[in-house]
């Protein structure tokens, strides 16, 4: 079977397994529910921000943090930027290579197929298969910080922000409502000017932030390089990462269940578009519906209802 | 009759509709129905890019250009990033002063409302009830790079992706799947260093680019700075969406077919999760399926099957 190689970690098989979930395969899903019982040990680690903040570089050098702690992990880099030409296979091959080597760690890379949401479905099934494998930090990395990443960061028990100096004078960076679900925060390429005032800005901003305080959420500074002299910090948002995770507590109890209602809503919402596409599919698709829109003969709202009738 | 006011132009009619129309008000659906027929001669255009590359000032510089020529332009400043704390409000107010009187431009900002997707068929709505108001030209403004935002450009008849220099040596910056989606190319704060080698950069990532040859996409180099003398550069990022227009020709049927069949599939897709919505509200919402799942009795999938099956 399958998924009893999958529980023992075989690479190979749970690649393809992933594969499988990625084309909606019926059997792959009902794998994955079989493995569903084998999961929850995992703590799935969620790193976002602002591309160009070094996010891939922090993800490499926290991989050799855990490591060191002879902890296995997995990687679930998450890009939904590129729906065209594959981008995320770029970023498997160039990031991350010197732990390429390494059986303690897994690199899965996760590119929207070009439907809204999966991609947060596809998160969820991979995490869940890495958790099952038996690695004890699944990190999941966002490339950008958009809607799509904030659904993504869902997936995590903690989120993990990451910023650079000289982004403070920015009205969008301060509109990034990105901050708004950050437990870390972390100033990377801290040797930058500004650094300093990158780290007032945040806790100001958090200041401004409702509900949750700046107490609960720590501000870490470090500089990630692929493990050259210059580098350091790491272990601090290591630390700050597993703080987090303490101070969650009974919470996490709570964070679980969040997590569980966005994994179903999701999941809903994926099952509820393959039956619409399904359905597009068997009327020829949307050709002829469009084709009467442009020629005025019906309005987009009208073209929809008929089409929601026939489902 | 509240359409006939909104098709004579009014501001305050319009206002309240675009708000009936967020908030589904189905005799607001119904209004833009009616609308629908009266629209067509607006010409969309789609501004995005990453955070920080200077877009809303490109989008004021713009609005002069239009403005000089006596054409009257809509804006819809779309942010998707602050789903929590309406970040698009602060967005109103500090951008884009200096046109806030002129009659001749509507300025809407539009949030996220939680909801994936949501965002995509507001803009439609807000883009459609500003063509039957009347003006030449409306432009979609994003506030970053991510997926949400491409879905929102397939709105616009030309898109404009707005970067700046320095970006360059960033592989994020390579990734961005947004430049498979520009019709044409600004390289803004052109004063800066590097501004020629971004120049070179996105030639040679056109060259790349599959299917469209760079022949089809001009790149142009500008500086806008609200007006100053410094600026620069903004005529020619007019002239280009203008050419490419022209260029079009036949091709825009082509291309208002794509734009319909976007906005079909996005309100099948949104009524669909407007349905499930209800559903899950008459059912007491997803609590206690959630409950079931982190006690570990049930595997996400299996709860979100019985979701589907009870709609």
């Amino acid at each position: 079977m399958r998924i009893d190689k999958v529980l023992e970690g075989d690479i190979r098989s749970a690649a393809r397994l992933m594969r499988d979930l990625d084309d909606r395969v019926p059997s792959a899903i009902e794998e994955l529910k079989a493995l569903y019982p084998h999961t929850g040990n995992g703590y799935i680690i969620g790193i976002t921000g602002n591309p160009g903040a070094g996010k891939s570089t922090l993800v490499d050098s926290l991989i050799s943090v855990y490591r060191n702690a002879s902890l296995r992990v997995g990687v679930v880099c998450v890009d939904p930027t590129s729906p065209f030409s594959g981008g995320a296979i770029l970023g498997d091959r160039i990031r991350m290579q010197r732990h390429a080597s390494d059986s303690g760690v897994f690199i899965r890379s996760l590119a929207t197929r070009g439907q809204l949401g999966g991609l947060s479905r596809s998160t969820f099934d991979v995490a869940s298969v890495l958790d099952a494998m038996g690695f004890d930090r699944i990190i999941i990395e966002t490339v950008g910080v958009g809607q799509d990443e904030i659904e993504v960061m869902k997936t995590a028990y903690t989120s993990v922000v990451v910023t650079v100096p000289g982004l403070g004078d920015d009205i969008q960076a301060i509109k990034a409502g990105i901050l708004e679900i950050a437990d870390v925060l972390v100033v990377n390429k801290a040797d930058r000017e500004g650094a300093d005032r990158a780290v007032r800005d945040l806790f100001h901003m958090l200041d401004l932030r409702g509900g949750v305080g700046r107490q609960e959420v720590e501000i870490v500074k470090c500089i990630a390089t692929l493990g050259t002299r210059e580098e350091s910090g790491i272990a601090d948002v290591a630390k700050a990462i597993d703080s987090h995770r303490g101070r969650m507590g009974q919470q996490e109890d709570a964070r679980r269940k969040e997590r569980a209602k966005a994994h179903i809503a999701e999941l809903v919402r994926g099952m509820l578009a393959d039956r619409a596409d399904a359905t597009l599919r068997a009327q020829g698709g949307l050709d002829g519906l469009a084709d009467g829109v442009v020629r005025g003969e019906q309005d987009p709202y009208t073209a929809a209802e008929s089409v929601l009738k026939s489902l």
